[in-house]
């Protein structure tokens, strides 16, 4: 490499005041692009070639890109591979990156190359060409900032791409979704301590039960939360692991020794996060199995969130023909033509989002089995995908414990009166009486329209028994009636 | 309702210029809505308590509620239940509507309420608001037009918001996708016509089989097309059903008699397009299974292309280490380390969509079962979908037949290398010599490196009966060895 | 062909006398299959080495591969390239293969090669040899039937396959659950019939509604279940194109030419069902475009079921504390520890066999994606998930007719007491006096516990108003407050 | 609890030996059963009324059922609420069960009530009748063993079944799948370490790319295996957690406290795994939650196992037209028209069975959504896929290494000629020359069909560089040019 005295860098703003288009050039020729932006051939290319829908790649992947970018730049200075002030500049503007204040200039959809090189090098062109236009450069020229030799040094977008897809998602999922769900669990936590000795009559196969409390069944959906999130939680430490330093087919070829160790470590570094280079590189780039495992426990926390919400709804039916337990919050008139409608919009809003998640982890168990050789090239899709489950879920959870869980009231006149009116307490005579007599007291409470002590009685229960035995209260605790 | 006398409509262009806020009420109250938007306080309550994902309502919604919106003010008028005039506003907003022009007034997420009732109420706020401008009334006095009384009347979102589902769906597939299938068709069977002749090997197991035309194999390619999109075409007729008169709960309550078929009648003016009224309400309302029906013929249409696709990028691998049968024209550098790299870029795009619409497809069949009763309310994530999956659907085909199909070139040296290889023709033998030693033979060839001629003769086959045998063009198709 | 003479053949019955094994051979060599046993060496083979599960191919497959082998044989003989004797032979062993007798000789897994080549030696084996048996040949020795040169004649795996799983899926489709569909859809209309003018109150998002009659609901269970079957009446039709004729890869390499068109003519005359011949063999072997169609059909039936049973078994939950509109009949006792508990036993089972159906929809459509150039060769995990559907699909809609849907029975005092509870009849009164005063009605009414008429007359609407136009019979159908 | 007398136990084996039927009795009034049999009332009235397709409940669930009720009885006995001799007869039968020795008395299907419920009062009323038979009572008399009051003491369904689902899912992954994972690791390692040092031409997009060895790429798949592997064995840890003691809905309702946890403890000690109790039982027995993520991590080694198959079927293809890297056994004739093929036939099969497992798994999740309030009762579904997903997956992995990896080798010939003809190893000249440079030496070489050398000396690399650099074996681990 031929010794370059370090230029002169300056303090341009971001943005390009030129109008019309400008010529850049890739290895198959030349192709104009719009004067004031910084992105060469390769993305204009993309962005005609692939035109595909409104999905952009998310931006989430191209501030990961700024660490990968800048990590690689630094470690190449460090090993005398790179000019020091060329790392320099290109840091800095992968700064920019990082901190989105290039977004606008990373256009590409996410239907394109499955390997997302096209975003690999729309990356590499607006940082080599920002880099160009602060050290007076003409843009365009790759030089003295080449985006595939210099940016993409010891990079191939199979391994880096993959890399930005892990930083993204782990990123998302521990800023985002997690808060949420803690948030979430904690509210229901909360409610379920309020709640605590609040008797309902539990219901199995929709169908009246045996009584808990409404606390009792808080805690349900409490511990579902906790269970899903810390799965979630373990499982997403796989993304831990980078592919960085695999280049094109996971040996490293063009990488020196040493650059996967040392990139997982500075990304680290300046991420914060405990990143390590992946233990099996052709594991890595071959497949997206890391991410089918994240997307399937972002599913988990989906399915625990459908029965939280699905209950809610139920249980706030009504109010005059439906079960009505619970008073939801009435934040928007429900109906357009029916005056005075509450309708349980919030519950509604997180069981359309849960469905998403669960086709969207459909689409990406599928492109999972889909890697070939070196390279699984369905890349785009899986990450789309998983980072918006992130984002509508970590969404979705907020707004449902503001403006429905955190606002939920008992109907306690309801509660109460569903209990006076339990037939399934029999229950609790059975280990008395034994079971096939407590059926036929049931059964003609139900036939007859009785409560039950008044069929308990006809059957020949003591009044002292039934007294001493159905006490709501009592059975909503491990006991035996002979032992009460 | 009292005579009002008809206001002077104004030809005030769209825009309302203001700053800051105006106060807005529903039967909940009142809300502070930014002062240069037509929309109200339903709107606004949902905009802020749905602010899920970056997922919006799509457009195409808003275009056919325009329609809806206009065919009721119609009937309404014809029925003497409303002024004229003011029916003639109504249907000069839905026009603006129609025609997109009042597009950013329609904000609202995906994630809303499951019966669409926010964007119904986004379009009756929007255009009351509108229409009141337009007589130079007070922005939010619902007054002279009102948004349920007048711009909902004889409505539901219930019966409106599955009809305008409707609407867009069948407007979406007609106009973007069938035509670019069709396209796609052509292409593929003019290609087959080009290479009726080009014998090469074919491949079943991905293992040497048997010979046929080139042409034979897009022929199948042309076929699988045809038939997905007629499959698509004949399901999405059952769009043309629509809902509108059913109101609330699909009894038609508040709509006058016969405002089912009348709307629906109306509505086909319009469009062009030959809806009818769905015949029965409580099924269009309660259940999205039109819908399911659709999305599954989406992705019938997707496993087609997926096929297409993958052969080509399949056959289309090389250049030296890979089947490379065919030439897929290089649209940009594939790499961003290895130089002079091209990939089949476009049909892994294609196949990352038809997996996005797999999956898609898996949400709105789990949504379509979840209908309670009267309603169905997970209706905005089944639209969102099948708009998705046709829109990318289409896109994906139009690029997909412009950048690759058109440009594949054969590589006629490989495929007729790979004939004269093929050991596979000694099944035309078989007939002859039997199953039996016609197997020896190929073991031979393959155990030995030989040719399938010099393995049929040292086990005794005559040279004549392989020349008139095994000649690769006659074995595309049907017949049998021993007749020719 | 050398002329043969007809064998004598002897009217043995089915089975083998004989212990230990016999010796078979294929063109890898020999193999010790069980003596008793009509089967031979490949067979033998797959049974050892895919010996996955308990998962065997479905019967169905073989008794339609029955009518294959027969056709074929006839059209052969017919052809004048297979003794007149020899395709009688092979006729009548095929007619017990039609017939389920040598079921038990079968036993093939359905995780075998995908193209299904293995049941097809399977059938070639077994009617070889049970020919053989009837002519007093030596079981093994292939003569004077061969299983390749004689039962698979102008015949390949590949498109006899396709073609026997198409006659199995149209068989168990027409026979099993579409009949199953019609007498359910029957049921469902008189029960509508029967309850036309029962009023009960509506509900949206769970929520009380406006009212409607049972009868009106129950049209809405039978008009989805009629569009289902429609649905796949129509899809199923795509069945009938075989891919017969196409052999190895589509050309019909070994077949004479007009053996396609024949071997449909025949079959159809065979089966009594219209099977053609499949227009494009490539499309035909080298997709699973039809069945992944008829996939989706069969999840759209189960649509339209899971809404059924989901609606009955919340109707029917309680009997004290849920909506308990109906009363579903008890078969069995529902609980181990609560005595005299009833549930929705049977609208469980339909609700988890339509999930199946979905999962299983999901690896059909997969499947579909997968096949390679000249075959798709993941047949039989397609035919088993389809006829499996079928399967319990039918059996499924007979046991929810027979023991749920037909002894279902009505609680007329809890839907009466719903109507009369209502708030959102107050709907009828919003065309009169306006949206938002209907509104403040039912605030008023839900917030203080009143009746709607209580809360109307404290706000104002008079008495005669209220009488008239609010009766729930009346708000059942269209019709407008202020035309009464 | 009255004191009795101890009975004397016989030593009856097992089998009654009876013709015609027996009444049996249950809360709903009388049933004949088949006279031979031990079950009741309840299991016969299911098994009539619940006769769909030919799914049965799996046998593991009973097998795990007997721990549950041996578990139970001890319990109960040792807490006095049971005498010991009947604790100790219900134990000997549960030993039975536990063994298999009364599989065929279990015959109910997994399209029952969604709680299981019928299948534990299948379990009650065998071991109640074969108590009674072995104290010489009365089949059918309930004494002196009661399957309610006795073998289903302090238990419930809802409590019982999810539990016998844990261990009867945990048992099958523990002592099928994973060691048969692990068989295929070692498989994959060894072949891995054989082929460390055989260079290859690497693969991404299908496309031709830089150098690695055989080693290398199946060091991925054993990586693959390996960390798929762990998920599954970490998240099946989740299944020790019993809901034992919840009974009906969660409370605990008549059973003792303590009883959850001293019921784990002893399946924990006869099963000698780790059982605990469950945490939180409403959690436990509303939600499916543990087996929804089971199901996932099921998935999760399908789509390596994809992976790893579906790359062998393409290495193998061939073998003149195809890529041919690999020489896959020959197990059996692959085609019955076309003599000597090869088919990669285990591949398919794994392919199957993959795709299989993610259908299932996608009915899994549906059914983890749909628990409603103390109880999901979409039970049955989810265990029969997991149980049978584990179960194909195991006896896939076993006959896929014993049938293919076992025997794969390599076409060294093959390996090497496209490694010597390959053009992606330009990449290495990248750093020295430029990646413009390179790219134009790679186009030259395709387009004028030249080896890589003789394009790049014509454009002015040395030979001497060329030489140094482009050695493939150094280009198969980390490295850059320009410093060898």
């Amino acid at each position: 490499m031929p010794a370059q005295h370090p230029p002169v860098v300056l303090d341009v703003p971001i943005g390009i005041h030129a109008t019309g288009t400008r010529e850049e050039t890739d290895s198959l020729g030349t192709v104009a692009v719009p004067a004031d932006r910084y992105w060469g051939a390769q993305t204009q290319r993309s962005l005609v070639q692939f035109a595909i829908g409104e999905d952009r790649m998310p931006k989430a992947v191209y501030h990961a890109y700024g660490y990968v970018k800048k990590a690689a730049a630094i470690i190449n200075a460090d090993a005398g591979r790179m000019p020091r002030w060329k790392a320099e500049l290109i840091s800095r503007v992968a700064d920019e990156v990082i901190a989105g204040r290039l977004d606008s200039e990373f256009p590409l959809y996410v239907w394109q190359t499955g390997s997302g090189t096209q975003s690999n090098m729309n990356v590499n062109e607006v940082i080599a060409n920002r880099a160009i236009q602060l050290v007076d450069g003409r843009l365009g020229s790759k030089t003295p900032v080449h985006p595939n030799d210099d940016v993409n040094m010891g990079q191939s977008s199979n391994d880096t791409f993959p890399t930005a897809m892990h930083i993204a998602a782990v990123t998302a999922i521990e800023d985002h979704l997690l808060p949420a769900l803690v948030r979430l669990h904690d509210t229901a936590t909360r409610k379920s301590g309020e709640w605590a000795h609040v008797v309902k009559i539990g219901r199995t196969h929709l169908e009246d039960a045996t009584p808990l409390t409404v606390g009792q069944e808080w805690s349900g959906y409490a511990a579902q939360l906790e269970d899903a999130t810390e799965h979630l939680t373990v499982t997403a430490e796989g993304l831990y692991r980078l592919a960085m330093g695999g280049t094109a087919v996971g040996t490293g070829l063009n990488a020196p020794p040493g650059f996967a160790a040392q990139s997982a470590e500075v990304i680290a570094q300046l991420t914060g996060r405990p990143f390590v280079t992946a233990p099996n590189k052709f594991a890595a780039q071959g497949s997206l199995d890391v991410l089918v495992r994240v997307s399937a426990a972002l599913r988990g926390v989906a399915t625990a969130l459908f029965k939280f919400a699905n209950d809610l709804r139920w249980l706030g039916s009504g109010p005059r023909a439906g079960l009505h337990e619970l008073i939801l919050p009435a934040n928007e008139p429900g109906s357009s033509i029916m005056p005075g409608k509450v309708n349980p919009t919030q519950a509604e809003a997180m069981l359309m989002v849960c469905v998403q998640v669960l086709g969207a982890d459909t689409a990406v168990a599928v492109a999972g089995n889909e890697g070939n050789f070196e390279l699984n090239a369905f890349r785009p899709v899986v990450i789309s995908n998983v980072l918006h489950s992130v984002r509508i879920l970590g969404d979705a959870v907020e707004h449902f414990r503001e403006f429905l869980v955190e606002g939920v009231r008992l109907d306690r006149d309801r509660l109460r009166q569903d209990v006076e009116r339990s037939v399934m307490m029999v229950t609790a005579l059975s280990p008395i009486i034994g079971y096939d007599q407590a059926s036929q007291i049931a059964h003609l409470a139900i036939d007859e329209n009785l409560t039950l002590r008044e069929a308990a009685l006809r059957r020949g229960v003591s009044d002292e028994l039934y007294e001493r035995i159905v006490v709501p209260e009592d059975l909503t605790h491990a006991g035996v009636a002979e032992a009460r």
